[in-house]
């Protein structure tokens, strides 16, 4: 009997019509899309199909759309890409305290080559302040990267806003909606985006395909070299099953966000409502409302997340980012939203996706609240 | 009616056994490495095993591997990352003038950041020769790269004898071995080098994943910033259905690189045999012996390259690099190699593979003798 999955923030599934969409292009047409003959051709036309149905999940034109390797890539490019790139408009960078390391790494590189750097904080729900943006910006401002959602907590960032105070400016701003394409709208246009980052395998395609929306007229250069093919800023053999992969994932997307997000809502607030009803102590982090339908980051009073997942075999959660499981400290999310030591690490995320049922949201709600309270009770 | 595959060198189908193994790791265990809980821990298994594998094909240890997402960004990392983090030994760099852009682009843009590169030229037959290398050496001297095979006609290059040098002077050496790996032997040791670049879509595993050889000690940048994967120096969350493919596909050539490579010789022999046979004025471009077994790069006189492979709709070769395909200008690597411009325009790239059979080989033969005839003859 395999856990129940609650980590789908982590990674999900290949949703069963990817992993049909993308197989033929394994071995019966796995032709290199460079290439002039028939093989090629169809390579070819199979991209730039995925590249429309991205466009369209994303409201924008195909041509602005660049397939990556993964979402720290597409961020990799958006940042130092387009930092050096773009160096005659200003050297300033803002950005926040909670950014995934796909992001924070990339702008300590750029700290390193001139530029200079302010991140932001958040509020105790995770959320950053517009205001606090506007006053941050100065005549060297050329970008700024906001997440859309955060990986831990799931609270949403009012992107709007700040996109109207950059374009007013002058300024590129980013977003990396690693965590928000597939679960909430993204549409550029709305946004009021010039970058934004798309990781597949949070949204039902494989673990290792990604894209860069950019704005077309953003100026940019590659982070790696090589030869010509996406336009140049993206080179090597492109990886044309995963972008099969990705364009299927965000066609279904498309598709079933307007049924599939409220359901996931529905079963993530019973969820949350079962576990109040089932033991004491249940705080949540994050915002209450601005929040990924799917995410659910709470903290069991006077219990240790890491401990309370550990007794509960059954499901398969985290205690925050997969990328600092283990680390021993305490979340730089949680951290920076000014969470107390106890809260913090009491945290466990709770996210729930496509296949997610009913049953497993009791079965789950039931056997986290027994731990906790053995746990509360010194059973050991 | 598909036509006859002879582009092998462009890219492989992956093989079905591959298929098999990779796709359980597309939807059921589908688990991020990073997760502690046992979807992740079974990734993570599956990523290591695959990274012995990788490690026996290239007879190094499994501490050695660094996967990524392709050959092109195995040399980004080998280059720029090992040149970066090694400047107090030296800024300069040999490399040569048939190398790949991906080794190529990657380099210019160290001579940006202010290292200096000498490109050594190549013979007629594509061959370096060490001598060369040995003159080129500087007190200066970090990093010496030489391709393994070239893409275009084949020719090996004496990389042992290279890698001693370097090894005694104490520089760096590192081989894009993109098109030999799978093909022909390329343990580490034996090449005498720090640094292999490894192409899953070469030899049979699907485009989109790579790996990098880097000897225990070397020292070394990530291109790519973001959380821990890989040690840190190839960030982003594991493509584990890619990397599973490539450990398989490894595993493969391990084991059927003793049959398939003399199969797959005979069968290109027996190739030019029968087209010299068929019609007048075939010379080979590259070395006649030090060449990979499965690459038959000729020209036929007074006939154009791409105007034959456009008459002859049967077979799927290319007139060189899929890379630079269309791009109406002779090769650099037969204008390196001082071919004269009929010839090098003459040029068709045939590369064979595992699954080409004996029954193609002759079909292809005819087909192209036919229609180069029938070219020169004037038959528009």
């Amino acid at each position: 009997m395999k856990p129940i999955y609650l980590d789908y923030n982590a990674t999900t599934p290949a949703d069963p019509e990817v992993v049909a969409e993308l197989l033929p292009y394994l071995a019966g047409d796995f032709g290199n899309p460079s290439s002039g003959h028939p093989y090629g051709r169809k390579a070819r036309e199979a991209v730039e199909l995925a590249r429309e149905r991205v466009a369209a999940l994303l409201g924008c034109d195909r041509t602005e759309v660049i397939f990556t390797g993964g979402g720290t890539e597409a961020n990799n490019l958006a940042l130092i890409g387009v930092a050096l790139a773009n160096q005659e408009r200003g050297k300033h960078i803002i950005s926040t305290t909670i950014e995934h390391p796909a992001v924070l790494k990339p702008l300590e590189r750029l700290v390193e080559l001139g530029f200079s750097v302010t991140l932001l904080p958040v509020d105790g729900t995770g959320r950053l302040d517009p205001e606090a943006v506007r006053r941050a910006i100065t005549r060297d401002t050329l970008l700024i990267s906001v997440m859309h959602a955060n990986n831990e907590v799931g609270t949403l960032q009012p992107l709007r806003e700040i996109g109207e105070e950059a374009r007013e400016k002058g300024i590129l701003f980013h977003t990396d909606a690693a965590q928000s394409v597939g679960k909430i709208p993204t549409l550029t246009d709305q946004l009021r985006v010039d970058l934004l980052t798309v990781a597949g395998h949070k949204f039902y395609a494989p673990k290792g395909v990604g894209a860069l929306f950019v704005r077309r007229g953003v100026k940019m250069h590659p982070c790696l070299l090589g030869a010509g093919q996406e336009g140049g800023l993206r080179p090597g053999t492109e990886n044309v099953a995963y972008i099969v992969a990705l364009g299927k994932a965000a066609e279904l997307a498309s598709l079933r966000l307007a049924s599939e997000g409220p359901r996931i809502l529905s079963l993530r607030d019973h969820f949350h409502e079962r576990l109040k009803a089932l033991v004491e102590g249940v705080s949540l982090n994050g915002h209450p409302v601005e929040r990924l339908p799917n995410t659910l980051n709470v903290s069991f009073r006077g219990v240790i997340g890491a401990e309370l997942l550990e007794r509960t075999p059954e499901i398969a959660a985290s205690t925050g980012s997969a990328c600092h499981e283990g680390s021993g400290e305490l979340s730089g999310v949680l951290k920076a939203m000014g969470t107390s030591r106890e809260q913090g690490f009491g945290a466990v995320r709770l996210s729930i996706g496509r296949i997610t049922t009913a049953a497993e949201i009791e079965r789950a709600a039931e056997v986290l609240a027994q731990r906790a309270g053995e746990l509360r009770a010194g059973k050991r």
